[in-house]
């Protein structure tokens, strides 16, 4: 990972910003700017220098880690102690402006923060410059994210093997995250949805200790967390065999899907991309029962940057990685979701494991 | 769980905090006071009545679950919207005070609560009003928590039963989550710790996939969440046969936690818990390897009020559930902490699961 130059072009973006410093506190924002994977972390990103500061538990890890910054121990909160810090550096008049992240910071911490700068510098909401820069991932980026998906994909294999009537929705999670910790990740990227029956209706349908019913589908929506970066997928099966009406609904869904893809390509907006998939379910007269957006961003976070939805302007670049998942949900009765991630090529998309989409009976 | 006294009580609270209406966004409070576990909703919680605000995904989940509120499906960002349909109603004039939790709500949503607002009510941070509530536990919540640490409990006999010299720490983490929701678990609560070896001296030293020694300290700190309510233990062994040194050392730490534990009672300070731990460690000159508090809170967060560190002058209440978890890390060597979670009873406190503290050697 090229921290330095992601710092850098941080760093570019502070004048044009009207700003002089930026704290970034949102921890997977610290981690893509200086490499630092600790649970307590600011980092002071300035035009002339950054700081680093976290806690005694972290000096050997930040030491090892953090590339192109000083790094401080702190004894307290690490955001607090950079406004601190940065007030007890400042000596010249004049205002400084310092930048915080509003999304996520707290305002109880904010008015910390500001109590700590002791007038030394003043707050203002900075623009989403790290998530603007992660938006669009570079070559290691795709490389781990690719991995990820990899793993993440091998375990439907494993929802396929355990799925059978009668058995609880929790216990096939059970056999799919035992395998994705086998194969070394470090956790699921969200709790897996594991929804049977009638509960395939419920769109975040957590896998719960309902039996699966002797027919019906299954939605399995599940995700790895591999050296840091996420995974997300979603297949549906069919338990027993499925009328005319369940495979013309997986169909629907399935084109779908291949319609939102086939739009994907530089260029295109976010919104572009959700109405491809929302067009087909209309023709099918499914476009009501697609409640949610077509998809997200993903990486460092299951959730980044762009959302595929109605509205949203973003236009796509190559390097994007995003999630296209439509789906149908007939409450009380049944829903389809069929979900892949892929890259923004220069000419279109490289979808990543576009494998096991034929519908699955079991 | 009695939601309608709950929200009584957070009624009354708002009068006495001069404010008109508190609006409850932090997720594990919403659940707290109106029995709704979505992952999207607002409480606006006002003297005279109560509205949630969810969107609709959770229709059906919202009637079932809520009580003593009027439900509102918004099709926006659930506290915008309740900053919306507040301004809407608002006719008379005078200033009406709205309560923001200012510890999770983010700035930048708070500056899109006062836009929606239009100048119809002022926004003021709130005390953590539900955060002090949710302190002391009532019987249907102790039930809970002592189911969640009872399964807990049970996955150290999957972790002596997995380690062996030559094991990846995350294949030990994997049977243990394997069972937690083979037993029905909704998930881990935290991930998992497993660090063997020198690792063992890293407090967060979350599973890795590096392979257990011939010999040395493991420590395992675990927890499930069940039925919403969180469980958290760690209990060290040691691989091959310790050193007298090793023994020594263990057996300090089982010391400082048991001299912790007899100090927890009602009026006792959360601060006069830790020193009392960390007073046990100073007398085997360890009180420099302990970098972390004694305890803290939990219930349906992992981590809450209050926190066992020094300085913490809250006072131990009858009903409250803590972890007690001491610990000693020579970097580079070895580590050993052993926490257990218990209930402040009337004349002390009742450790839940307090079995596995003899020193096991695998």
């Amino acid at each position: 990972m090229n921290h330095l130059a992601r710092l850098r072009r941080l760093q570019r973006d502070l004048p044009e910003n009207k700003l002089d410093l930026l704290l970034v506190t949102h921890l997977p924002n610290v981690r893509y700017v200086s490499g630092f994977t600790g649970s307590a972390a600011a980092l002071l990103v300035g035009e002339r220098g950054t700081t680093l500061f976290t806690d005694g538990r972290y000096i050997a890890q930040a030491k090892e880690e953090v590339k192109g910054a000083k790094v401080v121990i702190a004894s307290k909160s690490p955001s607090i102690a950079a406004a601190e810090w940065l007030a007890a550096q400042r000596k010249k008049s004049g205002t400084l402006w310092l930048g915080i992240e509003a999304e996520s910071l707290s305002v109880g911490l904010r008015d910390r923060l500001a109590s700590g700068l002791r007038g030394k510098a003043r707050l203002r909401s900075a623009p989403p410059l790290v998530e603007r820069a992660r938006m669009v991932k570079d070559a290691d980026e795709i490389r781990r994210i690719r991995h990820a998906v990899t793993l993440g994909a091998s375990l439907f294999r494993v929802a396929c093997e355990t799925i059978k009537p009668g058995v609880r929705e929790v216990e096939v999670a059970a056999a799919m995250e035992y395998e994705a910790r086998r194969q070394g990740a470090e956790g699921m990227s969200f709790g897996t949805i594991l929804a049977a029956g009638a509960r395939s209706a419920v769109v975040h349908g957590r896998a719960s200790s309902a039996r699966i019913p002797r027919r019906g589908f299954v939605v399995c929506d599940f995700g790895v967390i591999l050296a840091g970066y996420c995974s997300d997928r979603t297949r549906t099966v069919h338990v027993g065999k499925p009328t005319r009406e369940a495979r013309q609904m997986y169909e629907a869904v399935l084109e779908a899907q291949q319609s939102a893809i086939a739009a994907v390509r530089p260029g295109v907006t976010a919104a572009e991309v959700d109405e491809a998939a929302r067009s087909a379910l209309r023709k099918r007269r499914l476009a009501e029962y697609f409640t949610h957006s077509t998809g997200h961003g993903l990486g460092l976070e299951i959730h980044e940057a762009p959302r595929l939805a109605a509205g949203q302007a973003q236009k796509l670049e190559p390097g994007m990685v995003i999630t296209v998942e439509p789906g149908a949900y007939i409450p009380g009765r049944w829903g389809v979701r069929i979900e892949d991630v892929m890259v923004v090529t220069p000419s279109g998309c490289d979808v990543l494991a576009p494998e096991d989409k034929e519908l699955v009976v079991i």
